[in-house]
């Protein structure tokens, strides 16, 4: 080689080019099992594991690799799931066995959350919302030190498509930032494509080893449960005057942002809002979400210019996002982040969200249920609700018989500064914090009524009380967006 | 808000969540000028500025914020380009005048390499190749301050698209990593579009501040040469015998993946390459790139499945991002990352490259002329090099009266142990390492002689004499991928 001097000035020591041996194979990156991956990433008792929830409650990576490594023998693992659906019951049992001893979530549901609430595991589960995981994984808060990432078509090389794929599951928004920060990344996969893949998702220069497996779950368990809007009277009439709290507000006007949840009301009330839009003229910039066909079909019927998607709720979403390039994916971070100077849901104008509580002051839970045990969590409503400049709970005033406005809220998941108008059958209420929305509202013709009475109609109306709040440790710690702590959740006594 | 414990085992301290004041505005991240946005990012003096070179010798963005820059008395500047061209002349001054201090790029060419020679900048300008860049970003060797990113297209939020605007580049796949690491990522475009942008290339997360402009520059000057395979017949000879060595490689077969530079020879040979593959009917993978209009042309005769594309060469290739869902961006890490366990060039069966120089050891120079003055660099040249199977170098015996195949080459840019075969219209130099190769390219009928002959025959050709490598100052050093150091370039006397 050439005769270089060994330092200089303004740059530095060199180091000369020598042929060196190669740095093991570089033209695949694929390993011949989870086993192998596992060792190749050289995890060890106490690591960081995530894997994302795009497939749902049809997901059948998480259970995969918890699995093997149950097998080898792993302890004390933090679990650093995006969700947690009845799908992963398995990890009941890793909890019990030793194999997982913490676990981050922005949503458990199932035997897990009935598990946490039973205060299985030692060490409190941190829920967080989307976007504060995104900014606590970016912010080094959350190590990551394997990130496993079901992909529905992989190459040899670790270019990951959502969009093709036995089990395509479309938008691959959440793990983006795990691939970005984890120590290592493994795809798993059931879709071996040529390389490169068509319609990459996630690029190969973030993934390190990529595991073919016989499935990674099944996509059509994406759907769970409605993705359409409810047909029965009473939520049509929730959906009806929520659209109309939209159009008082003044907010449905030209470029018009809209996010709403994929459960029946929240759709009854895009519907609603579709409608009035199409009679109005009016076109709106875009829908945000969780995406369901029924936003496509407002994107398709030109009420909207685009989709932002950070996940696909069900198969016509997958859909669009393969065919249609007015349906972007947007990342956690991009969607939700608080730490991005600005995130898709602060252009949100109005936000529709469910709620399993709300209380007088307006605070939401969707965490606990009555009795308080774990069946869900933030997900994205409490940065939805933080961003959007209107943010619009629909609820019925009962649910199993209980009240769902309720004095205090048995878990404090979307704080109440941040939730302004309250949609039942009975009434809506608006926050205090917004008080010429509500005189807006009212000049509208619109049924305002105080929260408290909604309070006492709810509870006139429920056939069982709800039992007061759980006293046992701390098993869960509520954290918001930016890491304050909206609430804790306590365990349930003989749950 | 709640009555919430001060502590939990397991978790650490609880900070209560509490109504804080906004964190400034959310909605839009748009500053009125260039100023504003310097100001915002806190830039001293020492500071390290990057910009891409998507627009190539019609950029508009370096010169206009290193006016700026300039302007309100910044000094000592480093200046991390992806490359510079002389469009970028003002940039001369800019050292003169003390706002620049150092310099990085992959290639560098017009009166900033002049200057370069002659030993204007006191510390010694870094030469990396596009992957080794890509990698010292991505490992914090190179931090960047401040990244300055044109955008043909953003909306307020900060989401950037190559693909729509005024001055339309196609993909950006050079500021991808800059953008994931800098300090603060500033957008320059001349084409603000409403929210949430169509096409989105660079999302919002990765956006601080967003500054539209009168124009960034000139997408007209993207196309810099030719980009149309050469048709004069020394050129077509030497694209033929090219092909002829792919050929008789035996990597022409089912699955092909291929790479040539932008030059007429290199597309001569793409030129060749083509009809053998339909003559054949190969049907291969992808071609990488640096994509010029005649690739697309080869995708849409189903010659390739798909390309992967890190900068587009010209508009045909700008339309065909935007259009074609096969027509893939690709970022600087994908594309040539050496950290990254495996990237595109390491899939590539075979590239063809050119040079200013190629000697006895088969080492290539891009990176000067004869005599010594800076014209180039590596751009992705010893990337290519290293990853692909077979790499093929394409040149005439002289260009401007002086040998190009020399005893010694004045720069060693892309060492010689990854160059396998130099093709000139006086016949084909086989590397020694690549035996049994030089032996299917005899037994194939092609004319293989030493390097040592084209040394000769080149001698004697030339009609000018290349004179003594320079002894001034180091004022450049050419990194490898790798970061080791494959040459150092000298100050020019008088130049």
């Amino acid at each position: 080689m050439r005769d270089l001097p060994k330092e200089v000035a303004g740059y530095g020591r060199l180091r000369p080019h020598a042929l060196t041996a190669k740095a093991g194979d570089r033209t695949t990156k694929i390993l011949p099992d989870i086993d192998s991956a596992i060792k190749a990433c050289g995890l060890r008792d106490g690591d960081t594991v995530s894997f994302h929830h795009h497939l749902r409650d049809g997901d059948g990576v998480l259970n995969l690799v918890l699995d093997r490594l149950a097998a080898r023998g792993l302890k004390g693992l933090h679990v650093a799931a995006t969700s947690i659906f009845p799908v992963h019951a398995p990890l009941v049992d890793h909890i019990r066995n030793g194999t997982v001893a913490r676990l981050s979530a922005s949503f458990i549901a199932g035997p897990v959350g009935a598990a946490v609430s039973r205060g299985l595991l030692q060490h409190p589960v941190v829920l967080r919302t989307h976007g504060g995981r995104a900014r606590a994984l970016d912010m080094g808060e959350l190590v990551v030190d394997a990130a496993f990432v079901a992909a529905p078509a992989a190459d040899e090389m670790g270019n990951l498509s959502g969009r093709v794929g036995r089990n395509a599951c479309g938008t691959l928004g959440y793990p983006l930032t795990d691939v970005a920060i984890a120590r290592s990344v493994v795809a798993v996969t059931d879709t071996l494509v040529p390389y490169p893949a068509p319609a990459i998702d996630i690029a190969q220069d973030k993934v390190d080893f990529v595991v073919a497996v016989d499935s990674i779950g099944d996509a059509g368990g994406i759907a769970s449960g409605t993705t359409r809007p409810a047909t029965d009277p009473v939520s049509r009439g929730i959906g009806h005057d929520a659209a109309g709290v939209i159009a008082a507000s003044g907010l449905l006007a030209e470029g018009f942002s809209f996010q709403t949840g994929a459960g029946g009301v929240s759709l009854a009330t895009a519907d609603a809002v579709g409608r009035m839009m199409a009679e109005r003229g009016v076109i709106g910039s875009f829908c945000a979400g969780g995406i369901t066909g029924f936003h496509v079909a407002m994107l398709n019927a030109g009420l909207f210019r685009g989709l932002l998607d950070v996940q696909c709720f069900d198969l016509e979403a997958v859909a669009s996002y393969r065919d249609d390039p007015r349906h972007q994916m947007m990342s956690a971070a991009t969607y939700a982040g608080p730490h991005v100077g600005g995130a898709v849901v602060d252009r949100v104008d109005a936000v529709v969200l469910g709620a399993a509580e709300v209380d007088a002051g307006f605070n939401v839970n969707v965490t606990t249920k009555a009795g308080g045990m774990v069946i869900g969590g933030s997900g994205g409503h409490a940065d939805a609700a933080a961003g959007a400049r209107l943010a619009i709970i629909t609820t019925r005033l009962t649910a199993a018989g209980f009240a769902k406005i309720v004095p205090e809220v048995g878990t404090v998941t979307t704080p109440g500064h941040t939730v302004d108008v309250v949609v039942t059958e009975a009434g809506i209420a608006v926050n205090p914090l917004r008080a010429a929305l509500a005189e807006r509202l009212r000049a509208a013709g619109l049924p305002v009524v105080d929260i408290a009475a909604l309070c006492e109609t709810a509870a006139r109306t429920a056939t069982r009380v709800t039992p007061p709040r759980a006293t046992g440790r701390v098993v869960a710690v509520s954290e918001y967006r930016d890491a304050s702590v909206t609430d804790v959740v306590r365990a349930i006594e003989g749950a």
